[in-house]
């Protein structure tokens, strides 16, 4: 991530670059920090878990199972796993996926040679043994990473006992939890009946009413916040936003009914935000497992998910329509429809007291995704209607980096602004922290 | 409205600079000019007729009757709300709101200071003051802005007072109306019935067939002819255009024959536009109003319009294959949705004999979205189907402030296209004059 | 095209200029290099058959019959055709059209004058005498751009006789064929029922069962690959994929059952693929000949197609699902959507093994067509999933022009990569002859 910024983009960057990190919303675990143990070897670190890397090498008729992934037999030498990943290292020029892990080889391991088919092993053994000292310890990079707060995302099922034995411990570093309560609110997941069963069991609620549904709900609401969560984070291909009541419980609705009946579950997850203050997050349009023979052989989440477009307009009407104009609720959009950027999310939270843009997200976290979503969203909803950044990974080492170039595009985007005469020097330099930390306080409602 | 042009772009930029204002789509109001009285206080003039300003505010959680905006009885200080709009200035940072008043008030109000909750109290008493003066009275406005012509747009049913009086007096300023006959031909507007039983009544027709119908809107045209009108107008949400004719008058239709006989009607304009000459224009996908809550307490138009996708492919595809081939028709073509400016309305201009391409439309019309434009359009369209520049705009005040964005978006977008050897410095400054002024005059008809 | 490029654009551009050209998918005529006769003349070679010429004109206002095209009577005087695009040369301004005829006029026939009204009669004199001479017949041309394979689209029931005569003579250029079924495939094509039966009739099967329909597309495939075919071409305008099979010979099914049966085909054709090893490509989104006046007057392909948007994650769901896993096939999409680039086509291209994205094709293969493909595509499929570059050209003069337009575009692609930090000089000298001439090669197949 060196690349030669102005002057000006040099001087906001330098300004945002030490700040610490926000990281409002991510995928790490949180048993990492609870029992902070070393982390296992440099491939299950920075291979095996990283679905850019592997959708990649895929792509290029690299089996899976090469990988180490999928099948539960399926077993590869872990070092066999990072030479084949080294060896095709020139696949990921021109991603993100190729600057955070340079920035994570660099700055975070301290690998110093450029990793090629021929440095594999050295650089493998210098991970590996890396990972067995204390200041490669998940609690020790979380320090030296600056991290001020950092959310997980939790199920609505989870028992938080990692989260609750990090609040017992003395540890001052702060990892809190995000409610997801997709599996018990989405008719259409397999594992649905199962997982009411399990918040009935871990409530001991009946849920033989929709109104004791409910009521299990707010419970676990309730726990999330007694863990410190300060949001929801909700997951949705395509809207059917409708008012339609209806049991669904015993399986019997019709997808279409099943999908009315989580969209209007959305909305009465949006009523419960105005009553207990959770910061409500949605991020839709991926149509998950679009490959059908990685799906049985190895399982969800395996690179195949692709983007749709997605139609907010419509899509969000009815909840908008019933508690949009609430200035208590707070409902941060993430899109990977870029088309909506300019001509509905804009627009929309340029009005909608409700909403804030969520940054860009998955295929668009990139510099040039990130140059596109200023580009086409701060004319019309301004940079006070943003949700500050995200990194949106389970690749903790890739934190800062992920940060880094967040703060190097907003010191671009700012100093083209500049350039463009929207506003001078000092208007840019009262923006950069509000858009490297504080508006992601702010949208989180994350108390420092 | 400062920055750092090249020196190219700043070249071009100057060669545009003074040359006169062609503004032939616009919504000013035509009594100021026929009666021109002093506008009434900073508030009325520049916060509370703005959508652009108040919908931002909204989108923060500003309560609309703090604006003064709304229910009949509600009443604000203009003070007051001035230094609402102060205090909050800081939202507008990025947006092109932000640099049109900058404009404003630098160069046609001549504050010198900038725009803070400290300042707005001085500066509210500055521009009172100055509202009172001759040389700041509507016709002192137009002629130091240099406005060559002004379009306004009126309802079908307009009696056109205003402008008999404007052509009736001795001042020279050219303002003309522009036919917008949408309440009259949609079925779907609310009004609808009692808009025929006006027009009926205005042209003394009974309307009692479609012949009579047809009848009393060429009467109409002819009127808005008379008064120095060159163009029409209509919105439109989604296309329904098909063959149907029905008689809708009796309100009996379904929304589906309505809108498609909306449709037809179009097809019908754009026949009589080859009759009688007239321009047309056509302002598609916007949805109107989404926000019900804001609907009810303050009325249409209050910050909730968002903008749709548009099929103009297969939404134009009736009426283009009806009339598109003649050369007396000029049909211009405003979008909301930028994804189809290099898919569908660049291919489309470069084919149709009838087609132009109106200018970046409302949230588009910004710097961005003008880069966005060039960007998209003219590799295909090239410069000669599109349409000039609009500033469709209500505040009066602004037209220079966004006539002159827009020529330093054409020289920012002509000194890139020599720089990627596009064409040469003379190619450029053919084109610098041709997208000021004479691409709105040619494709509105306008003599000079 | 001349502009300004920067020093290390310019570096990474000279890299690639003299590199030879391969256009793996174009539509020149093979009888061209068959026969080796002199070119027409100057309106015939470049003005009438160029549709990106004659729809410009066109939506200006000239009639078709003025530029000599159409109804099979009309004539027009070449000379007057070639004044009247001259007098109309400043229309294109902007336009790719422009700078690829400037290259041709300057480099390839050696026109020094500017063209303009006034010299209209000179350049055509010189040009006519030109094409007369040895060093301007095709094959002569063919050399002198240093073309190292040139492929051809075929009908599937082309004699492939030229193709045949070119391998028999001694002359070493390489021109190869390209299997374009659309015919035989497509119930909806007007001339289906006839193809089939000239495909029974060459082949010398029945066709009176799906396999002996399927035997014979088989024996075509064969005889391409014996005339040197590495792909096969196929056009759809929207995708209905499904597993559906029926008989649609005799001209029964509707027009739903006649898509579903070209999408089942195209399936059949990837299979095909997988057996035989043509590389299969997918030309998607058009939708042809929307001005049927043009059409019943004129003919098809006269410029009024225009794209549709593409729906690829859905529609080609059920293809993937059945091949798509299988490293033997090899299937290049190519879009006229670009809103497809960042949210389906770089997603899908960086997890399915058989996917390769093309070029940006027809009207987005321009200077901003290509930035914007690069700026959306290569973030998350890297270079290696992208197919190098296509001229996709009937305009044989033009491929010269065309490919530098595209190692221009390239050489400023790759040094903003090196600005933003991507990666540094070393990579982008690396991936210059990839993205000129390798990419292409392998995409195809195409043994050097």
């Amino acid at each position: 991530m060196t690349g030669t910024l102005s002057t000006t983009a040099e001087r906001l960057y330098l300004s945002m670059k030490e700040l610490p990190i926000v990281s409002p919303h991510g995928h790490c675990d949180p048993s990492w920090f609870a029992q902070n143990q070393p982390f296992a070897n440099p491939a299950a670190l920075l291979v095996t878990p990283d679905h850019y890397v592997f959708r990649m090498l895929y792509a290029q008729g690299i089996p899976m199972a090469d990988l180490g992934i999928g099948a539960p037999g399926a077993q590869a030498d872990p070092r066999e796993v990072f030479r084949l990943f080294a060896a095709h290292w020139h696949l990921f020029l021109g991603t993100p996926t190729r600057l955070w892990m340079e920035y994570v080889l660099r700055e975070t391991l301290q690998v110093s040679q450029p990793l090629t088919a021929q440095t594999a092993d050295a650089i493998y053994d210098d991970i590996s043994e890396r990972l067995q000292q204390a200041e490669f310890l998940p609690r020790a990079l979380f320090e030296r990473f600056n991290i001020e707060t950092l959310a997980t995302t939790d199920s609505a099922l989870d028992d938080l006992a990692h989260h609750k034995s990090l609040r017992a411990s003395h540890w001052p570093g702060r990892v809190i939890p995000t409610f997801r309560p997709d599996g018990v609110l989405d008719p259409l997941d397999p594992n649905f009946a199962a997982n009411l069963a399990q918040l009935a069991k871990i409530t001991d609620h009946s849920l033989d009413s929709f109104d004791s549904y409910l009521a299990a709900l707010r419970m676990r609401r309730a726990e999330f916040i007694d863990c410190g969560a300060t949001a929801t984070d909700h997951a949705i291909d395509i809207f059917f936003l409708g008012p339609l009541y209806l049991s669904v419980a015993k399986g019997t609705a019709t997808q279409e009914e099943a999908r009315r009946f989580y969209g209007h579950m959305l909305i009465e997850m949006a009523q419960m935000s105005i009553e207990d203050g959770l910061v409500m997050q949605l991020h839709a349009g991926s149509r998950r497992n679009t490959n059908r023979t990685i799906l049985d052989r190895f399982g969800r989440d395996m690179g195949a998910d692709i983007p749709l477009t997605t139609d907010w307009v419509n899509g969000l009407d009815a909840l908008l329509n019933r508690v949009g104009n609430s200035t208590k609720l707070r409902l941060i959009l993430f899109t990977l429809d870029e088309t909506t950027y300019a001509h509905a999310l804009a627009p929309m939270a340029g009005h909608w007291p409700c909403l804030r843009i969520g940054p860009p997200w998955w295929f668009h976290d990139s510099a040039n995704g990130i140059a596109r979503y200023f580009d086409q969203v701060v004319e019309t909803a301004g940079y006070f209607n943003l949700a500050g950044f995200n990194d949106d990974t389970r690749a903790f080492l890739s934190i800062p980096a992920r940060h880094d170039l967040w703060r190097r595009g907003v010191a671009l985007h700012l100093s083209h602004q500049i350039e463009r005469g929207a506003f001078g020097l000092s208007g840019a330099e009262d923006l950069a922290p509000l858009l490297a930390v504080d508006l992601a306080r702010q949208a989180y409602r994350i108390e420092v």
